[in-house]
């Protein structure tokens, strides 16, 4: 009895000492542990010791064997708990998969799923002149020297005139810059959220949301989307039983679905959220690409209880990171401070670069022009999606997607990876839904999905 | 009795209700309570009742009352639990009081305790040159598309070939892109911490690791700084004694000390992490400033257990928001994740503009030129302090720092509010110390610090 006991101490310290390696990341999922022979030299202990201790952490679900090539941590990281594990192409459909297909650098690649337009369509001819409009300038500051901390005031002063053009009120002072509606929404989570809290979504949501929210440890609770906004009852369920610390949303174009929020389903929404003193955070970015000017909550609220973000990632240029964010004046000099502590200054030459363009008579005839474009694009690929059996879940007024149901029977995650052998990035469905429940819709691009090869593919898989 | 008790409730309900709000940061600290009348008003009780809550709530220390002018949340807010009361001139000294001080854009003040360069010393004309470079090509991509994940590959190509220059064995995607040091480190505290982990720190330290480390809710442990490296007796019983998730240092050029790292302190060091499985974080912005090269611990490890992070905000710009993270491969990957999902992408303008600047010849003469005019600002300034009775810790090898001591009897943080008011932001040692035993130090920029003005000040005041 004492030998095995002994024995069960040796097997123990060992498990011990590779749980304690993958808690210190020093083995991260998808790394191979040592062989058994190296483990039982380094440790000195018998390798039918090491080879108990593997077997029982497989069992545990810490580490996975794989038949003759060795053992793999499993175990989900914290704060990120994605499935790290094998190469791109074999990592699990989830947001950050289909961020890094999208972000990834493959010219050949079709992305009908991805979230911004083609180069071409952005503000390149605009961006090329402020930037030398910039480099000309004498003053050697705005080249070199770091931003004040909520950013360059004449930004933040032109910013404060368009919001008060969408009807709300928000002094320069109400206003911070960060490199982009990421980060904005990532300050935003540092500062009202902590490891377990409930952040309410709606359901789908951009997929991203999904990532960073499960980086900071929240619990996500989604509601489930109609044409005019998040279902109501659904919402005032979750606000009692879950007291979440804010609702996440782009109340305009919303993103994957193209739905705008009515204006009843605005009204109730603030009313339900003064009853619980419920935060909202508004993700604006697709506000350049509205035709006619949708309700927003921010508006109707007067920047109280509603953070609104915003970025031009979507209508000028992605490679300028700069994003914004406007809220009650003390929220915003805490959010300047975590600003600070966590990547020290903005991007003050890209708020000068941003703040030329804006400025230049050409940004209004560059934004009405995508406009025109997208809505023919928008009429182009609807008929594409229809001709192959994929149903718009509605027919958006604006923006860049289309929401669209696939025939009965396909799968759109098995649909994604099927288009991924063939170097086309699909966007399915689950990635945006935090219930997993839209696995038979993709999101598409107005512009990338007007394409004869993506037509193909989907007359293909689909018919 | 049954009304006392009903009372007592009644009080209950008015502080558990401004306990949510402060709790939900509808009222964040500094913020005003509603007056007794408009809270009595509003909630329906009487305002006596008001009257015990807020007083029992002061008493708790939740909030406090100021004469004459009402109530205000005093309750420190996680994660970053600073006093944010009152304007940025009657904040304590405290890390992020150092910082905006020193971000804060009035043109007219003084900064010798900065921690960076004139504009004038930063390399605006080959920055105006690159971006004039940039802004000629044809193609649009770079000036409008999101980074790859791990960020431009040529940048990346070229900051392994520098590190390999400094003995740091590093491929190419081993090394992340992020917007500036301070991110890099918060990307890595992200993946490293748990609140309340333990993280070891040089005493006295940079102090926005400070911030930093307050941010992600960590436990920090300062070991005391020798003219050598971290004191190695306390640090070896830090290790036994905290188990800390990693070790934070800048071993080539120290801030605020210039101390160098020597070759058996950084021996010992690794032997030491070895042994208790403990990562090192060498934060290395310094780098461009060194004579001769110092021992990095990056280079000792071969990336193994050290994190190396780097940027060029004190040599280039501030302005161009550009650092990187060199370290294993799986971590890379892990942080590019985190990256993703906090801010979606680099600036890959910058890091276009960066390393056109890096790659014209211009720009190996611009930093010899700023190392010699360094060296002699240097000697200046050392003259300048000792002029007034203050003493170098060290005279440091290289670098923009001095760090002095106060004539006998004078508080660094004291003189520092008296400067303020003359416009001179000086650094007081203890924002840079964990355990707040430096108090009777300053740091000096000694570019800064080499003015007759500030030379009258620190006479007058340390006379």
């Amino acid at each position: 009895m004492a030998t095995i006991d002994l024995d069960l101490t040796r097997t123990g310290q060992v498990m011990q000492l590779i749980r304690d390696r993958i808690e210190r990341r020093l083995l991260t999922p998808g790394a191979r542990l040592p062989s058994v022979r190296a483990m039982a030299e380094s440790t000195g202990f018998s390798k039918s010791t090491v080879v108990e201790a593997y077997d029982r952490l497989a069992a545990d679900g810490a580490i996975r064997a794989r038949p003759g090539s060795g053992f793999y941590v499993a175990a989900p990281l914290s704060p990120l708990s994605l499935d790290r594990i094998g190469t791109p192409g074999e990592r699990e459909v989830d947001p950050l998969w289909m961020l890094r297909q999208s972000l990834n650098d493959r010219p050949e690649a079709l992305r009908p799923g991805c979230g911004w337009l083609p180069d071409s369509w952005l503000a390149g001819a605009p961006i090329r002149k402020a930037m030398r409009a910039v480099a000309r300038s004498d003053a050697d500051g705005p080249l070199t020297r770091y931003a004040s901390p909520l950013g360059a005031p004449p930004l933040r002063a032109l910013l404060a005139r368009r919001l008060e053009e969408q009807g709300v009120a928000a002094a320069p002072d109400q206003i911070v810059l960060t490199d982009s509606s990421t980060q904005a929404l990532d300050l935003v989570s540092r500062f009202l959220l902590e490891p377990g809290d409930a952040v309410l979504v709606d359901d789908p949501c951009y997929f991203n949301f999904l990532a960073l929210l499960r980086a900071h440890q929240a619990k996500v609770v989604g509601i489930r989307m109609t044409p005019g906004g998040p279902d109501m009852a659904a919402f005032a369920a979750a606000l009692v039983e879950h007291r979440p610390r804010f609702y996440l949303t782009n109340s305009a174009i919303h993103n994957p679905t193209g739905a705008t929020l009515s204006a009843a389903t605005a009204h109730r929404l603030l009313k339900l959220a003064d009853a619980h003193d419920l935060v909202i955070v508004e993700d604006d970015i697709f506000a350049d690409f509205e035709h006619v000017p949708a309700p927003r909550l921010a508006a109707f609220d007067g920047l109280d209880r509603v953070i609104r973000i915003g970025s031009f990632s979507k209508s000028i240029t992605a490679a300028i990171r700069c994003g914004h964010i406007a809220a009650r004046p003390d929220w915003i000099e805490a959010l300047a401070d975590l600003r600070i502590a966590t990547s020290m200054s903005g991007n003050p030459l890209s708020a000068e670069i941003l703040h030329a363009v804006l400025t230049d008579g050409g940004y209004r005839r560059h934004i009405e022009g995508v406009r025109a474009r997208l809505a023919r694009a928008r009429a182009r690929t609807m008929a594409r999606l229809r001709d192959v059996g994929i149903e718009p879940w509605i027919e958006p007024a604006a923006g860049l997607f289309i929401w669209g149901r696939l025939p009965a029977g396909i799968d759109a995650t098995a649909l994604a990876r099927t288009a991924l052998a063939e170097d086309i990035v699909l966007a399915p469905g689950n990635v945006f839904s935090p219930s997993g429940t839209w696995g038979d819709y993709c999101r598409f691009n107005v512009v990338m999905s007007d394409d004869d090869r993506v037509s193909a593919f989907l007359a293909k898989a689909c018919g």
